[in-house]
């Protein structure tokens, strides 16, 4: 099999066979396809896209490109969640101990990504000796004693990933929906729950900015994952405006604590129960959505869930002292209030805007590498549809240098837009797939 | 000005500036745009396309990525001559001296090429001692003295085409138009040549298999050529059965040579006069295409075309014994008859089916250095339209190899169609585009 007739067939729109992709795929991993076969695939696939087996086909094989975890010695389904990322995205802090407690086991392998903030793994290092890079045995142990472990990959999984990956970022061939899809859903498969629950974030602060083409990855992962026999539900979730308050990472940490106490703000509790309750519903532990969505709450008010993630962060050697009082965290050496320049309804925060903003004062990074700053963030003080009035308080600025505060305060005024009309807020949940 | 972005404009269709184009072509020249971004920008033309324009400023670019041949110091006009490439495609050998016999300087930098036989150059290396390998002062020299050179690629002409051709054809971005029509006439604009005569080959035996991209192509390498200030007439002609009745390398120069005396078949006198009254009207030295012609025509029959011919094989070396008597050549050790299986009229010669035969013989090159056998090759004794009984000669096979023999027979022998009703043969010259 020639790789060069494989790219022409991608070319001129065939689908390709699982063969192709595997001669493709795991050949460039060996690195026995040169890149610039790769990336000329990589451009055909963007431009000429997979049938939805096709992509099923292409994941299976990136997923099989390294080690895969098995865990069906645990006896019971174990249930991961995964967000396409956004700015203020703490759920995964929040919906993995709340499923755990309501019987879920959740095992997830997080990264460290790219964004406006640190990503979950950077998140949970605010807290003083949290260990976040458990060997593969350790991840297995604690997933059997306390049935809940969030860490970073400590196996490869599906490297043919990684490898396409960095290939996509430097020949403009990021933006495929096919490719994304099983970019995410390879690590997923190769990671080894069985349930999955995704959340696919669509707007200004999210990768995907429309929602048709949201729609698109969310039914495409789900395909893939029911192609490869694991139970999935894909939610499209708004992006428009951050979500909670905190944008940044302690403060995340801090607004995450408050929502897994049954304090959170009201965009995070429903998304994070809708969320858990999905996991709890795919776990079989309830009949109904429902009932299962019930037994989420339930964790939430009557502490189950904060007791949960109390439970992870011991296991994993984090100071519980932080836990039981987010004051402690390091505070940022500057704080500045933005007001509103005038009177109506809030109608706009752009999350681009505010990831910008948060960019610019170091709470995130742009390249691999970068560090990330844990103590700045942005704290809003109202959202989408509330009444503000001239000089109320908007947000606050967290922040350890002068010239990154003034950047950050230029970025987020301009994320604003007051309306002299009542407005609605946008609705937080857009579509579900099920799989 | 990232690579990405430019790559990322090229993927959503945008029509790239001149500059763009030098950072990824001058640039990957350089080795400083890396082969992985090159070939993903390649596979984005190929599925987006370029505007003319686009098109134009590229090749320039490309032309411009090397040595340029500068023959405005000659005082009269040089006119160059291409051919996309065919089946008994000697045509160079008749025009080239053709034009020179009409008064025109005919400078020639020829290749080797793929395809059923070799290119001109291999050719013209059957009669003993002609140099095919002068340096850019004897090409420049031979020009000046004898208004006729016919050589090798001495110099580097292009030199990103050479760089973007390799990585094209293994990366599946071989049939872009822009990228042919680029590739062909960044080599002539280097070449120096003020008017240029272009014969795009279309049908099975070419690269081009229809008309419509045969067209685009013609008109697309004829706007190249306006765009950068010179005159160029492309032909579409041709290419469902072999051109003439010799394909090899040294049959196909008797037959040249026949055809130069003014007794070659109809088909090549019809095409050369044609291609070399372009050239003698494009240099201005006759008033109209009609007048044109029929001083090619009389160049021909007046014995002057295979006295330019003498002059250059002469000037550069070559045997002329064998010029004067082409059955000098060496012959292949075997010779083999393929007779009518039926009486009726010739329908097709399948140009293609006959191009693999000759390939199946040694004539030509699969991959760069292979070995060309220059005595074997097929000899056809009909063409297209005409009356064959059952049992006449179809067409003689040349081998020095019974295996290879056999192969050929058998694929010479699936490329004739023959009817019971009277056929028309296929026009030779399809179409003329005038930039």
């Amino acid at each position: 099999m020639r790789i060069v007739d494989i790219i022409e067939r991608k070319r001129d729109g065939a689908r390709l066979s699982r063969a192709e992709l595997e001669a493709l795929v795991l050949g460039y991993t060996r690195g026995e396809v040169p890149d610039y076969q790769a990336s000329a695939w990589l451009m055909a696939v963007c431009l000429r896209g997979m049938t939805p087996d096709e992509v099923a086909e292409l994941t299976q094989v990136m997923a099989g490109s390294g080690q895969q975890i098995d865990l069906s010695h645990l006896g019971r389904r174990v249930g991961d969640k995964h967000s396409t990322g956004g700015v203020g995205d703490k759920t995964t802090l929040v919906v993995a101990p709340l499923a755990a407690a309501c019987g879920v086991a959740v095992g997830k392998m997080s990264g460290r990504g790219l964004g406006a903030t640190g990503g979950t793994i950077d998140k949970m290092e605010s807290i003083p000796g949290l260990r976040v890079d458990l060997t593969a045995r350790e991840f297995l142990d604690q997933l059997e004693r306390e049935g809940i472990v969030v860490s970073g990959q400590s196996v490869d999984l599906a490297p043919a990933d990684g490898k396409l990956y960095a290939l996509r970022d430097v020949t403009g061939t990021v933006p495929s929906i096919p490719l994304i899809a099983s970019s995410v859903m390879s690590k997923k498969l190769a990671a080894g729950a069985q349930t999955i629950v995704l959340d696919v974030k669509v707007g200004s602060g999210a990768f995907m900015k429309e929602k048709p083409r949201a729609r698109e990855l969310a039914q495409m992962m789900a395909d893939i994952g029911r192609a490869a026999g694991r139970q999935v539900t894909a939610f499209v979730t708004d992006m428009s405006q951050p979500l909670g308050y905190a944008v940044g990472n302690s403060i995340e940490v801090t607004e995450a604590i408050q929502s897994l106490a049954g304090h959170g703000p009201a965009d995070v509790r429903e998304l994070v129960t809708r969320l858990a309750g999905e996991m709890v519903f795919l776990a079989e532990l309830e009949p109904t959505r429902e009932a299962a969505l019930a037994r989420a709450e339930q964790a939430l008010d009557g502490g189950a869930a904060l007791e949960a993630f109390r439970r992870m962060v011991r296991a994993q050697g984090g100071d519980l002292a932080y836990v039981d009082d987010p004051g402690r965290f390091p505070r940022a050496a500057l704080t500045e209030s933005v007001a509103a320049p005038e009177s109506g309804w809030l109608a706009a925060i752009d999350a681009g805007e505010i990831a910008r903003a948060a960019i610019a004062l170091g709470a995130g990074r742009e390249q691999k590498g970068d560090r990330v700053d844990l103590a700045v963030g942005l704290l809003l003080r109202a959202k989408v549809g509330e009444r503000v009035e001239r000089g109320q308080e908007l947000l606050e600025i967290h922040a350890n240098d002068e010239g990154r505060l003034r950047q950050a305060r230029a970025l987020s005024q301009g994320a604003y837009r007051i309306v002299p009309e009542a407005v609605s807020p946008p609705p937080l949940i857009h579509e579900v797939f099920v799989a």
